[in-house]
């Protein structure tokens, strides 16, 4: 099959994290078209990893008949629109989480995608990083027996920015998004019942922008198996992602990645190296991964590893935690509208 | 100052582990009187470890003007009403937990003991365990800063007999009463709020008997910190019990103790020991180090460092994760009645 | 069968840590007499634990016809001949390491205590440790293979005063030889051909009493297997012990012990306790079951599982070791004077 | 500073691999021609890259005055006089170890660079590990005070086939050679006297090769500090690549690197990952992080951190090692010919 033709929607971050690996480390696809409101620079980095061209118009990607597929890396607001923007376009889609912050406006999206037939991905990318990925793997294949409990520890090293905080949504839709999914990923089911608490522990500032930096959340899944979420916007050493599983045959438990194996022994005690600290670097090969796996079921006409439906559920359970926390009790999923259509 | 003389009422596994710990390894007290209502092979254990007297009746060690201090490890129905005869008996007093099931009894028992002037230990013999010791060390000298989140993962090799089950109060009584013990030991404050998930995964037949098998329980302290008790009656691999605190400076987790340190690699893997897996191997070391301290206060005429007092609280911690589990709510403790007279 | 009557010889720290053992912890035994030439402060331990006599003469334990066993706990240059004269006055022996600094006098003493019929064991504690009984036991049962590598590392806290280490026999004789033991003992064979590099890096006093401080010994074993030793007089973390056994089907390896399992995790890295730092603290547990063993063989009138003819091994491993460093260059063990008679 | 244009000669595993790094991973150098005697997959394998060349023949690569520099990654005897006809016509060179197995052929090819004026790298990738850098870094910053040890364990997961070890130059040149190498980076110092022991345990057909296949070497380095490296052609659990250095602070050791952090408890144990089973995974991007260090050496004009001078003396001490283990002693480097000259 010829190679994938993609274009890219925003060239932050995230959107030439995606462009290298594309370019560098996912046989079967090129970039073609690299687009930002802002080109300064954009040219230089695409030069560099031999893009042909960029715009500042992602219609001009939505337009080209050349183009196969669409990453959508700007800015959440945009996410939805651009999505069913693409897909009426005709064009694959893979787009950064969340979908949108809204659950019709996720509704309305995974409709539009149905409609037109194309594939799309969404990126959480944790559920392809090479610790939790083996936890569901074992999980899969039995070898943990009947699941009955799933924890997972979500340190982030550091707050992000307030004037970030304040339009994120809060903690649970902005942070734990990517724990909620995990969740249901790591337990093979689906949430039912949430219970939250969460306090300012960090920051006070944070409580002032009406939002919470500490959490714990506790879940109940659909095949019976309890779950806990741990969350905080510091861990003073670094970033802190660890899972563990329990089931009737034993638990596995994933650790976190560290800069080295080293470990210094001397009169004050014996030193590790803390965690990697950023997130970039923790997650980076997950980010390669789910793009070889997206180029992959695009161009072999498969489901994607992580569908549009995907991301529905972790934005009402973030709803319903939500809700747990305001009332102070265990919220039901089935009290949370918008299911995904059967 | 003379040697401490102890009697011990009740000579099952507990009352012959502390029996042979003040023999042999707690410095400054003997053993003068051995208590049990079926004497068969209480004498040959007693001569073993040169304790000279055995008795069916515990009325002859509360009656002996020799006796110093009282051992109370006869089956927990009996402990308040025992407590508080030693108490008035002018017996100092260490009680095996829970001191009793009911909360106006323990209020009953802490009064009575205070009237008296006796002092009195509680059994929760984990906070004299080297990890646990150890976390509320880092703790109390402020290691980690302000505390934001205590983990504890409680769970057991596998669960007791139903008959057991039946009359133990249920899994938040029996089980997670050290938990709640240990929360509040590590986070260095009272509980207040508690939110409380349960489950019969392990075993229907404990669901049956009314009990359940599986939980995580939300925890918020007085001191603004969150906590987490993760609890389970089985777990494939041994007796798990591991403890996380997290503060603004840091985190600090304990992990299992082991049979060895050795760890095999084959093409298999690489493989290490499991925990170990009877709680009396696991914490053999505690359950003397607390003899020694309550020999020392009682010597030293000073506080124990687990007072009646204290083994109050769990037990409403208990009751008030049954009534959240109960109403699906979160459940603060002011609801729950009996505090401690101040 | 009657509980056995022992003399113990010696009551520095390493028989008053047998006594209490004996005491204590090893049912079936118990200490009748304790001698020491000097009495002070002897009199107040044996009645701390019970023990009946105590004397200032070796002789009053030798000529007690209700002594069944000796325990020879006294410096070095007596450990020969005091084993000779319970061997003559049918008494059972254990001997704390080395028997004797000299070859012939070992040979001597084995020849005794053969013609006599008396059990013999000798104080190679390390056997009996958790982590190296392990490791022993995955090579007998033959869960490594054939065995290819031996690597033993052995570093003490600090060097012991130089007035010790002047008639300490030097490092091979006094620290290398537990380990020349060990590696036999792992290796399932006897050692064949040693060499020796050594160096004097840890402090230049022990240079000029004509010691080393710092070694690697290479070993060849009669199976084929290769080993190597690893010394030094100082690891500024503590005492470091451990090994590991390459085989042909994988490697085991043990680490150090430490006072808890707590990992502190800072923006400084993550902290982790070090080794034990003083040797009785982490050999605690192997005392009290070489004596446990001690005790079950004599009581069954069966081999004890440390024989006087281990004890010679190391001692011509350490002579070999000296000669193989002073010519620079392989020594094979026939060389070496004084192999046990057949 | 204009993009470094850069050829290879040879496109085996590691021509492509050092290829794929310098087109996708290092910035400021492009690979302009790959030659290889086989042309077959070459030109697809070049497209695949954007890399525009491809030819039979390496004169094409050292005649092109458009090239700048040419990595040499063809078969270990076309080494040395590839480089030197390299440095010849004026290319900086990057040469894959060993230089040559010939002590007088390396000390020509240094003479022969030396008159050039290019510059030339010698790849020793481990040099470049995460592990192994910081372990040399602890050691240069003094963390570990003054050296007292090194260790280095290097297993190999399985032998390579026979006809390769038959023209290897055996185990001390062919696998030892890293470790030489590896001995005194960390060491911070040279080798100074070498005693090596060896066995054929892993298959006797190596030794019918006249070779073996494993190995202890002990090491005694100008700064007085011993050292020690053990050998084995096969692990079964994998490729086993850890060091370890003591010093008068402390010790730093180094473990193995694994596919995941996921430990799995179960009844039969807690069971981890085994090491990166193959060298190209295990040392990935240590082999593009000597290839970026390459690009700015040449590029600023520096000393590049591996030099040709650096290849010579693990040839050497791999000599020494051979006659200590055929003489059965002590080698001290001066006997060795071919001191690189100063």
């Amino acid at each position: 099959m010829s190679t994938l033709q993609v274009g890219i929607i925003g060239a932050g971050r995230i959107g030439r994290l995606h462009a290298a690996s594309l370019m560098t480390r996912v046989p079967g696809a090129t970039v073609r078209t690299l687009a930002d409101p802002v080109l300064e620079g954009v040219r230089e980095f695409a030069d560099g990893l031999g893009i042909p061209r960029v715009t500042p118009d992602p219609a001009e990607i939505l337009g080209d008949p050349a183009i196969d597929a669409v990453l959508i890396c700007s800015p959440t607001p945009t996410h939805a629109d651009l999505s069913m923007a693409a897909a009426r376009a005709g064009k694959h889609i893979f787009c950064e989480k969340p979908v949108d912050l809204s659950i019709p406006k996720i509704l309305e999206t995974i409709r539009v995608v149905r409609d037109s037939g194309v594939r799309m991905q969404v990126g959480f990318n944790r559920r392809f990083d090479h610790n939790f990925a083996r936890l569901r793997d074992l999980v899969r294949q039995g070898d943990l027996g009947d699941i009955h409990m799933v924890r997972i520890t979500s340190r982030d090293p550091g707050p992000p920015p307030l004037p970030y905080i304040r339009q994120s949504g809060g903690l649970f839709l902005d942070m734990t998004i990517h724990d909620f999914d995990m969740a249901g990923f790591l337990a093979g089911s689906r949430v039912e019942e949430v219970s939250a608490f969460a306090a300012v522990l960090v920051d006070p500032a944070i409580g002032e922008a009406g939002d919470v930096d500490t959490a714990v959340i506790a879940l109940r899944f659909a095949n019976g198996a309890l779950g806990v979420i741990e969350n905080s916007r510091r861990a003073a050493y670094g970033y802190d992602q660890r899972a563990e599983v329990l089931g009737s045959r034993g638990a596995a438990a994933s650790g976190n990645d560290t800069p080295s194996t080293v470990r210094v022994s001397t009169a004050d005690g014996v030193l590790s190296d803390k965690p990697l600290y950023f997130f970039l670097e923790r997650y980076m090969e997950s980010f390669v991964e789910e793009m070889r796996q997206f180029v992959a079921a695009v161009r072999n006409g498969t489901e994607p590893p992580v569908t549009v439906e995907d991301a529905l559920e972790p934005v009402r359970i973030a709803e319903a935690a939500r809700l747990s926390r305001m009332e102070r009790r265990v919220v039901r999923m089935e009290e949370i509208p918008g299911q995904a259509p059967g």
